[in-house]
């Protein structure tokens, strides 16, 4: 029988020497089940100690049926942005503790990887966003998003003000600490701090979250994952306003820019082993009671 | 040409002096641009002065091509849940003061019904969700809604005790003053109250908010229309638990109870002016800031 | 030296054996340490083996020196209205999970017992609320709470309409499912629940929070302890609206019935160890972050 | 009879033109009333055409014995927090649109000034925070805030982490945007933004608002005026934390800055027309509802 997964990329979190025991203890794991192993440019300095083949992360993504995360959900997040557009399927592995995406711990590593490479897991997709700033009708900067893509005040105590639009509809004018735009999957994050609902991750939507906002009847509001949203910054000091993309990546902005968000048109792939509950680690995560 | 719009249903609000004066000016707008004009039953007693046919609520949605109804948004929920197996049109006028769905005000009547009979309109569908109440394993009563099925507690100040299933999975046993499952349409009414997300009446999705919930993290949930929501009542006195279907159909619940909520079948098809702007009445209902 | 507890009240809660057992050890800890113990009466059918005098609850407020109160906060709350007229302190015993007043547990009561009557103990005092309803100018009941008076919906859909005011300024017209008036204590209670915030028990101060309500820029507000607040009920069906005190005595209104509510004018001195810290205790409660 | 206010100074908002014949009109009538006028060295500058004595803020402080202050919100709490040590009464009026501390407007002025001239008004004391912040054991910056100091993050994405004590007392170790530390005044500013309860002026409280907090359950906290507050900045990067007074006074922060937040000792005299209620000015900046 050919193995569905044969080319495993591994990618591991920097700072973290419990990541380095993941990555060796994988490495055997892997060659032990007859896997060709590819480790990610970045995180090979981690182990110098192995000898697998380096690939740069975009050849990575190119090569490898399955690519196999290290660190938490930060991990996670990086490497789906960078991955995104080869289609390559994710496995998030947590440093022990659980984590949203990273949902396979240590201690059971080998029995998950047993199942997973035996067929028994489900493959789920999860979208993207993408976010242009436009500056003077030309795009000036670009990212995608896994969580989340964020307007907000920046070295500065005033709040922002800007205009909302929806599919070319105006929304409102608002000022706020900033505006969340956020994926199903980043609606657990900082959207949630921010007063957001949860988005079940098989919802094709977006959840818009206000940050603070000065109207108190701005609440969340919840459109189709397809819609094309554009956020223009009105009156804002230089260098007082900013754009990031899952809090990791920074675009600056001046009065007048506007940010478009959209669908990204691919999307990620993450393995999950089949005992895999989403309402499982929600209740984990954020203490909900149990059955009786 | 065709009419489309040739034989025309009126629904109106009782208790209401205004419905009177809208009722005798529809009627005489619409005999004069050639229109078959019927009377649902209920509404026919408050313009004795008018002698179209009267007829039965069904027989009303089986008979017109467009149901025109007159009162607030509680009378257009009224009219939606009686007549959305029979996949008419309705158009909701208000008495002066806007509303969610009664989107056309008296004062511009005529000229917004010129515009929809020549085709100038949009017709939105929308959905409602269906609920069932289980005991002892059989069906006792059942009903749909158009903006929310809410589960709560009722003739007692204790706090009901259920568990949440979506799609067959647990989601986690709460006690709360109630659960409250809404449509889009509902999401800007008692689920808005109680803390829900706003959800684009497009969105093919349900929220679950839960009112007061005594585990604080347990916040509104937004998941995929066709879901399979069924919540169980625990530990609950007689008559202290109750479902209610937009707040004007009560169904009452015993401990062990199930309810069962899914997607209504049918689809309500809400026709509006060319000139509808969903954003714009929310705009003007919230009270959110305008164009600088 | 005289001792300062020398009279000991015990009161108990129904319904759980564990409450047995802690009475019964209570009970020999106390004649060990040359204590005189009684028995409320209600508490008495509890623990028959016994042979303490028993007394009504109000004589054993007139005639003890602490009251041990064994229980949740539930069973506190009780004690508390029961007794705030008599000014005897009161200890609350937990059944091995922790209380919001009951702070003491099974599992180290002996020593806490021993620093109490050692002297090493502090006094607490807090505050209640006194309610009364007035229909056609006459006063028809009242009660007083420790934690809330609620006024809220029953028995029916629809909300409630309500007029307050505070010293008789009018602060608003509001539609809610209710308007929950909190002690400090009963702030990290139903009040929590319902969006309010948490109120320290030594500020002089009662929190107003609606619950769910129709202006969603009604948020809570906190004012001055000896505020006299009235609420007149509107618009509402008979038995659709009722005020609970502590959720645990409840009365009936009528549309146009005023509720007033006044700071209690007795304090419960609530008895705590040394080692007792609020922060602490609402760090175990919450799920607060700990020191890193 | 003597006149309580003689000597008035004039303290006017920058970059606004109806300041500058506010400022007229004010020095016709205030000569015409027979009163001494001061003109604010920084105010001067807007009015070149009169000929008032022009006092630094500390000399009017001293000199005057009410300061007019016209402009919005941020004109007063600006002239509040540079005149709370001098303890001259402060009467606020607003460019036309209603403050919640400018509550006099310029089209009843010369009445309402009548009034207060002729003794027909109240002062109402308000409360102001002192914040101090300390590095290594030393002081090196302080500030006062009418209505919040705020510990926050800044120039970065990344959450603050800081440990919160009142009174000595450790609280919690929270993750979140930052912390807001408001009086009743600024209760109905950002602190009502980021989800805080309204304090009545009145109250002797403050509230501690965590802004976006990582855990859900850290909720609002109101402590008694007099408390001390200590925030300790955790694990941030250089200049990617800020404390803010008033939106107004920035003040740079390095991990394990602590900033010390306490009373003024100082209040603010404010003075109201007779007229004035606090509750109709929050009835109408929130949209409340109105008297049936």
């Amino acid at each position: 029988m050919e193995q569905k997964f044969k080319k495993i990329g591994l990618i591991g979190k920097h700072g973290d020497d419990r990541v380095i025991t993941a990555l060796n203890d994988l490495s055997a794991y892997l060659l032990a089940h007859d896997k060709e192993v590819y480790l990610d440019k970045i995180t090979a300095p981690l182990v110098p100690e192995l000898s697998h083949e380096i690939l740069e992360r975009a050849d990575l993504g190119k090569f490898v049926d399955l690519a196999i995360v290290i660190g938490g959900d930060g991990t996670l997040l990086n490497a789906a942005r960078s991955l995104v557009s080869h289609d390559v399927p994710l496995l998030g592995i947590n440093l022990g503790r659980l984590g949203f995406l990273t949902d396979v711990s240590p201690t059971d590593l080998h029995d998950k990887l047993d199942k997973i490479f035996a067929g028994e897991y489900t493959e789920e997709p999860r979208g993207l966003l993408h976010a242009t700033i436009e500056r003077h009708g030309e795009i000036i900067s670009k990212s995608c998003a896994f969580n989340d893509v964020v307007v907000h005040k920046w070295n500065g105590a005033r709040m922002l003000e800007y205009e909302t639009f929806i599919d070319g509809s105006f929304i409102n004018t608002t000022r706020s600490d900033g505006l969340i735009v956020s994926t199903p999957t980043g609606s657990t994050g900082y959207a949630l701090s921010g007063g957001g609902p949860i988005l079940h991750p098989s919802l094709h939507a977006i959840v818009l979250v206000p940050i603070c906002p000065h109207t108190m009847t701005y609440r969340p509001i919840v459109v189709y994952a397809d819609s094309k949203i554009k956020i223009v910054v009105k009156d804002c000091n230089q260098a007082e306003a900013q754009v990031t993309c899952d809090g990791q990546i920074n675009l600056g902005l001046q009065a007048e820019d506007s940010i478009h968000i959209t669908r990204e048109k691919h999307l990620i792939r993450l393995i999950h082993p089949k005992s895999y509950d989403y309402y499982e680690m929600l209740r984990a995560k954020l203490h909900w009671g149990k059955r009786l």
